[in-house]
């Protein structure tokens, strides 16, 4: 079982949640603590050898034990819901399907949304439905529509998998923390458009990828995780995306693991992953 | 203030000694713990904000409360004490040489001993003694003298900088988990002489360097730090040891840190790296 | 239109080569070469901008021209024909049946053999062959099996997408050079069964995967790719098989990516990977 | 014997360079080139097995052949002249310096300009000359007086090895090409002041370096060299800065070497590395 805590930062923190569990019997598995000295927070991933059960619940007790205004999550589902938007790239959809196809992504793909309708096979060929919304309109009337769709499903995150579209501030904010995003180049380099294009003129020798959730500040919210890989002269830009892409998929499906799995905590503009 | 743990392992540890640090009026700046399940071992490190004063130390009340057998240091010297033993090469010696001399080693070089003395000089620059010790003759005469040096200065640690000899079984044994060794492979690969050629004639697409404690088995020590740098068909065996000496040079500038930083925990045959 | 060479090596090789090319009116638009002094071979990779057509092909102008025994390929067929043998794990097998759908993968996969079924259902959502082939008998008889099938297609590569069995070296020497395996560990590290408990068990601070060409000595063939990732004391045998499987899926694309490219040349016991 | 070439791209040049090459008995050691089709230019870089003699040296007749304006070097000086600036931080010109004395730097350091005068003692340590400039005063004036000591010394580059003050447009403008710095960044992210304390604030998860030439605008130069390493969260701004100086080191060094070595053109606002 999980528990995940975030607090104003106090001397004798860990004594109090460790002698807590100790007194209710639980053992605990894994303990990750982290302190941001500068922000005065305390941030705390446990696991623990037994589920909780009886009358007086384990969140209650921490809440009482805990400085008030703590954020606590006891066994959160360890299998999350979530709804993936897409343009017309494959790569990070197919690896998302594969990996909920044989139960290894932490998470339950409830339904598929794309821009164009080139990737409605692939869902269909893995039973995941697949809506498509055109964009070709406006955009207010396009989101309304993915709007309507999304409440159609249960979801704990929407994961844009390459969606190339802008979400407008007023649709990123019904869903905060909720918007992760795989952007195409190391942020902050490169933030906005044809980043690949931006770093083949300016003759970078790595290129990069960001996996970060979305806020109203278009490319500007708290990074999850990032790699990079290797470039040189020879690269064009088209040799630059395609070998993005690699890391791409890698990047977004390293962010996804931990943010399913409850390691991610969100805090100013940035990530505490701890693991 | 550094505490460091290890013993056997047992259910609720981290509250104990969390409580008693907090009953002690110790605040914990850090603390990073792990517990290999398989060999039932806790491991611990702690940094807190203040020194340890008083009749009744701490290291004595945390005795009381851990599992008999434990490892406990409090406090240890934050600038270790080392000797530096190398052949010919100068890169890692070089760079240690100048963290000494710009005090960010994490510890003082008390001196050098060379069986070659082309690096007397870069010694003499830095203020550091260098002893000369030849292996023309017998291994045995010439350990013996070795030893005679190393007795004439107080060690934490002996360092292997690109000590291309091997040391008996029976001076080994004299520094158990003292000595650090910089081998120029991806230990288990191409153990023993030349490396590089190994690695040439197998025609790996990635060349390494292992930093580790000597123990009596060639090669075969507690593994601190490695890593690794991209290698191709272009590469001749000479241009392999030329790559190769920037990552020696960079893992086991590592490894020293770690080790210096009481961050190390031996057991078995591996270590544990608290960061 | 690709053109590749592999011949003794002699002074002008690329002056003949680049000056029949400009008489004949190719342009050329990229060209790799290598030469192994030591072996005195010449390597050399060129696309350059049209077609051969007419009564005397170019490949028959290169023979005269360069040294007896040349191997020449003028215009290999850029999409290669492969069958992909799997036992139980997916990952491997996932990405190169996603590739093949959206004719990324630079060849067509004809089929794939496993000795378990539970990878047909995936094989079948792509609309591609898969025949269950039992080891639970004699060896002998499961090989003969396979070889059964594998003339029933058209093909250049097998791939050992994580295929577990031993092939028999009666097997292996049917398809020199062209069966291409995935190991899981930085060969030769770890050659053999369980690499990722022997890496546990060892110690390691890194974990690698190894893509080569198959030969009949267990994992001594020449080696394709090679990539590791880091890890550390927290993790037990199981997370590093985990975290493997993200560095094997990366490696055999690679491989496959130059092999199906004509990027890679053998000789001796190695490879040269021009790109 | 090194021979590098930059010029317009034409059918045939390969051709052209190589049968010259063979025609006046130069065998060719290696041979690297680059076609930027966009820009239609030509790159390439050889080594031949012996030195050019005789009364119409080999450059003349290059030229005759390739398109007018071609940039054309045979024979440099394998051995660079180089002053260095610094500020106060020793990391890139220790490493610089000890290349300098083990001859391994493919350049003779003539002298050290330092703003601060902490980095005297290392250089009188190893020979090398050191001015002190101070910038308490007018920019203008210090400047002044680095080109008064620049003049005192051949060179052909000038490296700011952490050296952290602007210099201005004039400055620069006498040295176009020559002049290499080394950021604290992965550019063209964190451009400017305090990138590690950008790079904390933004919650990057890697820490990058920048080797690049000066241009007039800020940290805009033609990019030789970049490396990252991973941070996270419990990294601090100075902990940043701590991880990054050995980045800075290797990026540095990686910078210097392919430079020295001939390997660099620039063109636009890039480079192509020939290597």
């Amino acid at each position: 079982m999980v528990i995940v805590i975030q607090c104003t930062d106090q001397i004798g923190l860990v004594a109090k949640i460790s002698g807590l569990l100790a007194a209710e019997g639980f053992n605990i598995l894994s303990m990750h603590e982290h302190v941001d000295k500068a922000a005065n927070l305390f941030f705390m991933r446990l696991e623990v050898d037994k589920q909780t059960e009886g009358d007086r619940p384990l969140e209650q007790k921490l809440h009482e034990l805990l400085p008030q205004g703590a954020l606590i999550r006891v066994n959160p589902d360890p299998v999350k819901k979530v709804i993936v938007m897409v343009t017309r790239e494959y790569h990070c959809l197919a690896d998302i399907l594969v990996r909920n196809y044989f139960k290894t992504l932490g998470a339950t793909v409830q339904c598929v949304i794309g821009n164009y309708t080139n990737l409605a096979d692939i869902c269909r060929r893995f039973d995941v439905p697949f809506h498509h919304v055109s964009f070709a309109g406006s955009s207010a009337a396009s989101e309304k529509q993915i709007l309507d769709i999304i409440t159609q499903y249960e979801h704990d995150y929407i994961v844009l998998a390459k969606f190339m579209r802008i979400l407008s501030p007023d649709f990123v904010s019904r869903f905060p923390g909720k918007i992760i995003n795989i952007h195409h180049s190391f942020l902050p380099a490169f933030a906005g458009a044809n980043p690949y294009r931006q770093a083949y003129e300016r003759g970078v020798k790595l290129v990069g990828a960001t996996a970060h959730f979305v806020t109203d500040e278009l490319d500007e919210g708290p990074i999850i995780a990032q790699q990079i890989i290797s470039a040189d002269h020879s690269h064009t830009a088209s040799d630059m995306i395609k070998a993005g892409k690699e890391i791409e998929t890698a990047v977004l499906a390293k962010a996804l693991r931990v943010v399913f799995d409850d390691r991610v905590f969100i805090y100013k503009n940035k990530t505490v992953v701890l693991e």
